[in-house]
């Protein structure tokens, strides 16, 4: 592979395309959120066409240079990174929203747009965008298509793959797709579009999307409740998804809370103090669903399961709820946590977290876990927290060896090593905890007839 | 190929297995509904779990037999036929109902447990199973994953794909995969799961699955409106779809109610007679609701979108409206209808019809056309009757020609040619009406990966 040839052909192929290879630039578009590769990046483009892309990705298998996909670079699993000399592209100028399809409730936007674009534009067109996490001020479209991204509300309107009518795709080979244009419908062969959701850019890249867009959400309430421990924050999931249509049904314990509150980026919901707090919310469309909503709390009270509780009378008083649990991820970055994101069904949470927290205590009784998560979606984050007594080094070397417990625990629960990260790099040699050995060879095979070449994103996911 | 060598050697492998090769069971069960391709069928299986099926698989690479996968056998696109001496694996002896994970809503079952059954057993457990088309008596889940069945409540709980929460596979090879677990959150590499579904069995045969329970809907209402136009079909869905949460919306013409009412399959809804009419439902879980629905009736009267109409006061009367919807298609088969199934964007459905209405007067004044399907998904069912005048095999003749200018305007579109009913061999020839060249060939290569030797159902969706 020589890049500088590759450069100076593209630079004669497509003379308007804007190219950066000055180290800032490289270190920047480079990398994502991750810090465990260093980053090593041989240029950065920019295209503004699903043509230019097309062109890039075609040129790249003729000079055999491999190139590396950089959305809002907030991934979790070094995905985004370039550390062999890659060629990144980034989407930043293919940012364009494109038509409105008012009876389809649907929008057509290019992989740069940023995620909290989104959310604004069908709030101007009197609807919602259902996908919403802590990074959507930075994260783009086309990286969330990557990943499959979850987030707060898919226990209302599912992952980023549910919101996907339609995609366009440059392969690894350099075709243009354009699949599914759009249909709630459609029983023509294979749905290519579900096998580059959440390819995390190794297969082809992502230029556009077709969007559905939702009703907005009536008069949107939250609860926080004070719980005493896991087994009842399981107990209330059950009672109240069965009487309400929650819309997030989140969870975090008391060292998340208190370093949120300590760091001044919340205050306490209330003078109780318990061991893990649920935050509930739904869709409050009359007086009776808030009747239901205080029954099932009192009954939930009586029964022991609640401690404190306290319910959003206003908008403003909604927003300052869900930052005891949006801050979570800020906040604890100061202590260098190792994350780990994991799925089991619900049925097995309760088991899976008493596990879990037996490991860390038994062989690290000097770390300090903090739990939050997804407990309406099976999915939980774990992240234990760096001593003061430790290296960096040091520190992670040790989690290596908690990560294999924690991962032959998600085994036993058939659960899933990442729930909403991906696997990039950072999660590549446990991906056999989830997936069998037959499934890797097939992901191969499906790699190969997309990117025969591996010039896309080589070396994430698998090797 | 030497199916009689394949066949002793898989009465001695599994002695167990029930095989049968009489002329009525391989007229039978060599068969879906369609009536386009003579049955040529060499024998037919009855496997009783994933492991033997996965037997049979390898034991026809060994040999180079085709297998043809058999489920309730109500294919409406010969996707189930064998027509070249295939030996046809039918899963009527695995339909047992699994584990049933109550915090997660979902349930195991194996690929011939018909769809009926699970509506019921949903009911049994306080829960729902979201889709529902007028074949459930039959149909059966692993037939539903195959063509990735929509029917009647898309527009509230989406396609087959929506629901199936994991799969248990035996691919072309033999291989068995396990495919998500049941889990929400999983994002772990390319999601197979979503290849397998809408495959038509062409990649390997779906054994078991895991499937998403909805909560029961609450007091399901109908509305049965008679329209001027269609064009006022598209403006009630707006309407409606804006003011309430639709479980349904279906259309059918003047031709379609009449032939239902002739036949004494239903009732006329009101005296008014109308060249189209909407079937609508919704929950109203209140007076309110109620009040809303009634309030758009009055609006859409006065606007002049609809003639007439009628409110459904009790499941009784919710059922009997229902008929005039769901008996279309056992009322029609008398006439011999040549059936189309395609979709467009909802932006473009006035148009699409116009478009179509015109081609099929101008060049054949003498048919009988009727319409009707699911509007809410944009999903039209094309039938042409044949005219007592023509006999079938002029008439189908005359219809391939229609066709082509139906798929033109499905082009012009961008829609599917097949939006429910799949491509299997019926629709094959006209798949580059809806899927590229390149996707036609990476559909090829894929099929290549997971049956490298052509043994799973060869020739459907494409050669």
């Amino acid at each position: 592979m020589d890049t500088a040839t590759f450069l100076n052909a593209l630079s004669t192929l497509l003379p308007e395309l804007s190219i950066k290879t000055d180290q800032d630039s490289t270190q920047h578009w480079g990398k994502d959120w991750t810090v465990h590769f260093e980053v090593d990046c041989s240029a950065v483009l920019f295209p503004k066409s699903t043509e230019e892309v097309a062109q890039i990705v075609r040129l790249a298998n003729e000079h055999q240079v491999a190139l590396v996909p950089s959305g809002g670079r907030t991934g979790l699993s070094s995905a985004a990174v370039a550390s062999r000399g890659e060629v990144v592209v980034s989407f930043d100028k293919m940012n364009q929203i494109g038509t409105f399809y008012e009876a389809d409730h649907m929008v057509e936007v290019e992989a740069g747009v940023v995620t909290k674009t989104l959310q604004e534009y069908a709030e101007s067109q009197g609807l919602y965008y259902g996908v919403d996490f802590a990074s959507s001020g930075s994260s783009q479209i086309g990286g969330n298509i990557g990943t499959n991204a979850g987030g707060i509300k898919v226990i209302r309107y599912g992952m980023t793959r549910n919101q996907i009518l339609g995609l366009t795709v440059v392969t690894g080979k350099g075709d243009i797709l354009e699949l599914n244009g759009g249909m709630l419908k459609n029983a023509t062969g294979y749905d290519f579009r579900h096998l580059f959701i959440g390819a995390e850019g190794t297969l082809g890249f992502v230029t556009k999307a077709l969007i559905k867009l939702e009703k907005q959400p009536t008069n949107l309430t939250a609860m926080v409740l004070g719980v005493p421990d896991f087994g009842s924050v399981v107990g209330l999931l059950n009672r109240f998804n069965k009487a309400l249509n929650l819309t997030a049904f989140e969870f975090f314990d008391a060292i998340a809370i208190d370093k949120v509150i300590s760091a001044g980026h919340a205050k306490a919901p209330f003078d109780s103090q318990t061991p893990f707090y649920v935050l509930l919310e739904f869709e409050a469309i009359n007086d009776e669903v808030l009747d239901t909503a205080m029954s099932v709390f009192e009954h939930c009270a009586e029964e022991g399961l609640i401690v404190d509780g306290v319910m959003s009378q206003s908008v403003g008083q909604l927003q300052e709820l869900w930052k005891l649990r949006e801050s979570i991820s800020e906040t604890i970055s100061v202590f260098t946590p190792y994350k780990n994101d994991v799925s089991v069904l619900i049925t097995h949470l309760g088991d899976f977290i008493n596990d879990i927290e037996r490991i860390v205590k038994d062989n690290y009784p000097d770390f300090e876990i903090c739990w939050f998560g997804h407990i309406g979606d099976g999915n939980l984050h774990l992240n234990i927290l760096k001593p003061d007594t430790l290296s960096k080094d040091e520190f992670f070397a040790k989690c290596q060896t908690v990560n294999q417990y924690v991962f032959e625990t998600v085994q036993k629960y058939k659960g899933s090593i990442s729930a909403e990260h991906g696997v990039g790099m950072t999660k590549k040699p446990y991906l056999t905890y989830t997936r069998s050995a037959a499934e890797i060879e097939y992901m191969k095979a499906i790699k190969a007839v997309f990117d025969p070449n591996n010039i896309i994103n080589p070396g994430k996911i698998f090797d």
